[in-house]
């Protein structure tokens, strides 16, 4: 493979696009390489009309241990101290997160290994989750002084407040079983079905008409941070617009007739 | 009964209203005429002072399956391929999603067989719901090219955010107990209970003060969509409403008194 | 002990702080004196640099059952039948809950016995809560007339909408390990094994960066109120602040060189 030593991998087949966090002796750690290199992956996917749905796994033993704190420390030594460095690093995180919640195609984490601090927040980010039964899970930043901030904005989306106050105050491990009691993931599996599992879930999403999951993915996060009578409106127009959708009368008609779904077309 | 062809049947006893969608043969679809009929049994139950509970349930094995396809496809000749229908139906369809949050009576959806897609929004838009533990629930419009777009409103305000997704992306069917466990319903009783149960806990609502019920039914929404400081604001000025009321008043006494609470007048 | 009639205690040992409501012959309630005492804490604690984290409990068998109702029925006797009194009471009660959710310190819920009502309230404004497994929770207003429409509001960012609705409805007790399955507290540990367990949770906090924790814990609730991009830039500002703190350059060097962790200096 011409990308083994590239940053991240990007395999697709069968509708599904894989990125593979490509660096396991820094435990995928979010440098400014695998960030950009993430970045570029989603941006190219976005555009892709083959991919279906993203599947985003680390390789080696361990998921991602979040951002690289060797390399943000070489920056202290700036004139600013690192300051505006760290805010653009920041910022670059966030982008690459958004970048997943806004993405045309579902993502689901495939979690093997510890998923902390930003590592943790990727899994809060994408869509869908599945773990091995023996992940690991901790927004542990406060137990070195460095509280997981913009991780919080993805947990606290996904647990109630008081379960993520407790990971984001006290920074334990958290294993699988509970991630899936506190929804942060959806499922866990044993270890030697974890990549089944997620190909599993990938597939079910290939099945359906993309045009509906891009219109249903999008309204989902637009009409979260909109009142009741503002998400009605916003959503009864999607769908309307999801109605006129040739793949869309296609499978109502089909569903009418009891015969089986149509191949979707994607328009 | 008079009702008995009736697309939905309002019945009152004991300060409970019971409406039933009573299309068995289209599993209680909600087409034209049903949300016609639900809508003007809110309006009518929303000024009757003697209704204090209301229970929405289906007739026959199932709850409700959601839009009426058909009728829906008959409108694909409209010249503008039923754009505009479509854009009508979705509104006619949240304005009666909204009245039950708006209802001053709170509402107990009671679920046997399967609620599907909109059917499942009636569900999550309910302020309560209890189920048999034989039934089922699924947001399944992403089956068949239609992305359960407006249900998402409903159900990604009772649930966690990947639990919602889940739902809404794979669109299989969630047993009564998950339901409970994800937050969708309160309750999943054994079938042959199941009526009573709905009707238990209504009469338990029925039994408070309808003026404590209807300050905090209303504020309860209305506080939800503010930030902190703007929902105490609000609420403060609620309790202090609430505070004047004859019934609060007398309620108080008695607590303060050791005495059984008074008969609610209602003002 | 010369605090021996007040109202609250305060206490201060090991960088804990312990308020204890201290009137258990009303079951702790929150009247005028006992609100007052209780802001007059907060604000002490919340300039205290050597307090690092808190503990809130309640004297005697119960946390505490909520308003003082024999008090604010006194004034009814005044011209307005109270109204502009129980609107003021309402409004310092709520100043006084947002006190714990603005303190720079975590505040941690130790329960033992009744906390309904405002003392409900109490616990879900918390940033975490540990309750005896004997420990019941109950906002129970509406059982009297009186709907607990300010403790909704902590009540329902706690809760997922259904529970919450439950709670507010029915007015009915709900068992700790319920609680805990809500998400309205973290632990519920045996009755003889509270108080420590609340004190290790509270040891657990103080053992990390003071620094840390209150940027932390101020961007938690302040993100909550916005948008995704909102939130992403403010929490990026929020972690770049943080980096430039001395505690995080020597807490994160300490990391890298695989050291154990400095004594935090709080800047």
């Amino acid at each position: 493979m011409t990308q083994g030593d590239a940053p991240v991998l990007l395999e697709r087949s069968d509708g599904i696009a894989t990125i593979t966090l490509n660096c396991p002796k820094t435990l995928n750690a979010l440098s400014e390489e695998m960030l950009a290199a993430l970045q570029s992956a989603l941006d190219e996917l976005a555009t892709d009309k083959s991919t279906k749905a993203v599947v985003l796994r680390g390789a080696g033993t361990q998921f991602c241990a979040g951002h690289n704190l060797k390399e943000m420390t070489l920056r202290r030594r700036d004139a600013d101290g690192g300051k505006a460095y760290f805010n653009a690093l920041f910022a670059t995180c966030s982008r690459m997160m958004m970048s997943i919640v806004r993405l045309p195609q579902p993502v689901i984490a495939q979690v093997q290994g510890i998923a902390t601090a930003a590592g943790c927040q990727l899994v809060a980010s994408c869509d869908l989750a599945v773990a091995a039964d023996t992940a690991t899970f901790a927004t542990s930043g406060v137990n070195i002084g460095l509280f997981c901030s913009t991780p919080m904005v993805a947990l606290s989306r996904n647990l109630t407040r008081k379960q993520a106050m407790e990971m984001l105050l006290l920074g334990e491990f958290q294993p699988a079983a509970r991630a899936v009691e506190m929804g942060l993931i959806n499922q866990a599996v044993p270890e030697d079905e974890l990549s089944h599992a997620a190909r599993a879930m990938a597939a079910k999403i290939v099945s359906k008409s993309p045009v509906a999951v891009k219109i249903g993915k999008n309204a989902f996060y637009e009409q979260s941070e909109m009142g009741l009578e503002a998400a009605y409106a916003y959503t009864g127009a999607a769908m309307a617009e999801n109605m006129m959708a040739r793949d869309t009368e296609a499978g109502i008609q089909a569903f009418i007739s009891k015969k089986p779904m149509p191949e979707w077309s994607g328009d």
